[in-house]
């Protein structure tokens, strides 16, 4: 029995990864040994085959299932990148040079919805959870946009899930940058004007998120403090009672083809006075 | 000696943590025990006095110098929320329902800069890296916006770092959503108008992620077939001309007060035609 040899070189494979488009090194989970004193030797040897290839940026993406292999690779010199619910993605960058590997998502971004009616009332909520809980605010109903999804999406599905309103996304009113907010990221929130499909006004609450829902007139939405306490919400009350009046369009909001794999992005600017010639 | 002997309870002690306003617990990296075993233990005992709390999320930051905590904690039913270069922060959901935490940062933030001088010429560069690399296109200046930046702070600063131009904010002419960008992420492109301030218009190019730069009439810079060639880059395009042409204001952005912790924050909107008045 052999104690304390090294296996030898020939038997130690590089990790499975493809070339990215800036000369770094992405490992894929699938191909992670479990055991990490395999992964120990295996990373060794795939980090001295890299230096000397001259790769930039390594990248390997951990399933939950094989955390272990984490510990391994923060001793040689690895660092996290982010993570998901299922998997943390670790990374390190060869060169002697500073990292120019990128940034992870940085953002959270949410939607208010100004949902109004034929009459100028405005669809309001009073929340059950958080803050505002149990403070008897009226306000617009707000919610984040999920992974993925798009914010006019957004909106209508949350005055759908919380009130029963069916609405349809006429506009963006305003947005605003924040930072410091939930992990210490920054946050953009959207608000929207939608107006209700015809018939599809009734009420039926979130029970589980709301305590009370209301069509209110707008001069009645105006008047609660809470709109207008603070410099950048009576602005976006300004924004939101100037669209109702007609003396602000909002800014468009539309689907376009970006030319890469059939994707249409949103897009997304003010009023165009006239089409320009050159 | 005492062997497969459990400590005695008293000296189990619970995990430091802070309540959350949402009925969940904050346990701090600082107070982390560096023993994974210490960590089992109390994290066991913590986890059966929380739940007799009836406490709901359970989120615990674990900093990289104990990166060998996170494996003992996923053994024991927590997952990762998300991760930055020196933490990552695990978290379980305690009740039997389906869990109600709010996912980690889903967008990352770009700007593009449409900086025009008094000839009505734009500022033009061709990249050295990346998918345009050695295709000669002349497109605007853009670049990721920092871990809490202002977009109009963004968009001035990657001017400067990139053409030596000093400019300033002047209008936010669209912003698109994407979806499935770097990390599976979500992307929102912000393009700004900028105006160079007097005498600031000299060029001085980042050598490290430049070819080229440039002053070009407007017309010559529409009919770059890039910036024309798939729908939603025309209408960026449009947008830029429009506003050139003095045919669209673009969307003001605006620093407000928030009202809480002396924070300003970035509002933006399109053109109100008049003051309402309810």
């Amino acid at each position: 029995m052999l104690i304390n040899e090294e296996l030898p070189v020939a038997e130690v494979t590089l990790l499975q990864g493809q070339e990215d488009r800036y000369e770094g090194i992405i490992v894929a989970g699938d191909g992670l040994p479990d055991d990490p004193e395999e992964f120990s030797q295996r990373l060794d040897h795939s980090l001295k085959v890299w230096q000397e290839q001259e790769r930039k940026g390594i990248w390997i993406k951990v399933p939950i299932s094989k955390v272990g292999l984490v510990e391994v690779a923060v001793r040689k010199g690895f660092i996290f990148h982010h993570a998901e619910p299922n998997y943390v993605q670790i990374t390190r960058w060869l060169p002697a040079t500073e990292s120019k590997l990128p940034a992870n998502a940085s953002h959270q971004v949410g939607v208010g919805c100004f949902v109004l009616n034929e009459d100028n009332h405005v669809l309001v909520v009073q929340e059950k959870n958080g803050p505002l809980k149990g403070r008897g605010v009226w306000k617009m109903v707000t919610g984040l946009v999920d992974a993925g999804e798009d914010i006019n999406d957004a909106a209508e599905r949350e005055v759908l899930e919380e009130t029963g309103v069916k609405a349809k996304f006429a506009a963006v009113l305003a947005l605003r940058q924040a930072h410091g907010f939930a992990f210490g990221k920054s946050d953009f929130f959207f608000v929207v004007a939608l107006r209700p499909e015809p018939g599809q006004t009734e009420l039926v609450m979130q029970e589980d998120e709301l305590d009370a829902v209301a069509w209110m007139p707008l001069e009645e939405y105006a008047a609660v403090p809470f709109q207008s306490s603070r410099p950048i919400l009576r602005q976006i009350l300004d924004c939101c009672i100037a669209y109702a009046k007609g003396d602000y369009l909002g800014m468009t909001g539309m689907k376009l083809e970006n030319g890469f794999k059939d994707r249409r992005d949103l897009l997304i600017h003010g009023e165009i006075t006239r089409k320009s010639a050159l």
